[in-house]
């Protein structure tokens, strides 16, 4: 086989192992835990349909592919829950190691590219890095709304730490950033988020 | 909450249950089947980083949002395993119907675009549709290959049952029509397709 195909084809199945990465969200029926793979999936469909809610002009096909990498680095840095406060002490430096390991498995150039896709993700300045952040945040709320708050509950999330992880969602999406905290709200009377 | 926002979430978290549903393949650690929503972001993931390899040119941003809808009608039609011969006497009609409903829950226009998306795919006749049915060949082969032919070997799989469905691959793409011919003769060579 041609050698460049070949370690394409070598990064697209190591990046198989994101389908067994498991996060604390549960899917909307709360069957299960959701995956990186199914998310991931899912923030490329929410990108490809709502991409008019960002409040500047954006590059779809960038903004899709980055969502579509930007947890390739779990493979060896593995999931860091969003509210914990130790994991994510050390969790940059984790995932850096990753990414030089997991991005070099593709063709130099080619895997230099898609290593500038995840550090643009992961600076949150470009109008597209903003929006895939913006979506990265809003898919997994929709799923703890439509499961009762069920992760929250469990990991006893506050009011503010939902608040504060979120307190960027409106500069990429003013309609997002609204959607957010009417679900927070709409949470917190319910009993599901902790209102301290 | 913005009338067609809520549309467009309904119908993104409609598509959550394509989390659900599982294909014959397994992945590639053989650690359980992979469903529906992994098996659409590993296409994506592909289209992004494998498009150099079409014979056409091809617009990548839409190629890419086919393959991310291609198996949304599975929601009501199911998957239909691609050597049952009794399931794909039916197939089309019941996935019709499931298209009908489900891309309605989209805003009108969208629900359309999008609509017209998947009858896109299921023609295969432009070459973003060739491209697009060619990775959603390549793939669960890969994965057949990288599990010793599990899913093959559970189902009494024959070569010429694989050679007659991925006939058509290397019209899209030259270096795919000759990876997947690797891949049967080795398989054939190990026992994992029945040479009759």
């Amino acid at each position: 086989m041609d050698e460049r195909l070949k370690k394409q084809l070598e990064f697209v199945y190591e990046l198989d192992k994101l389908k067994s990465i498991n996060r604390q969200s549960y899917i909307a029926d709360g069957s299960k835990h959701e995956n990186d793979a199914e998310h991931s999936w899912h923030l490329a469909l929410m990108c490809m349909l709502l991409s008019e809610h960002s409040n500047q002009e954006i590059d779809v096909l960038k903004t899709m592919s980055m969502v579509l990498i930007h947890d390739a680095v779990e493979i060896d840095a593995g999931d860091t829950y969003a509210y914990d406060e130790n994991g994510n002490l050390s969790k940059r430096e984790r995932e850096v190691k990753a990414a030089e390991r997991i991005f070099n498995l593709l063709p130099e150039e080619q895997g230099k590219k898609v290593r500038a896709l995840w550090d643009e993700f992961e600076e949150k300045e470009t109008p597209e890095s903003k929006f895939a952040n913006a979506l990265d945040r809003l898919q997994p709320i929709i799923l703890n709304h439509l499961t009762d708050g069920r992760a929250w509950r469990e990991h006893g999330v506050k009011k503010s730490q939902v608040q504060n992880r979120n307190k960027n969602v409106g500069e990429a999406s003013r309609e997002f950033g609204e959607l957010i905290n009417q679900i927070i709200h709409f949470n917190v009377e319910k009993g599901n988020l902790i209102d301290e």
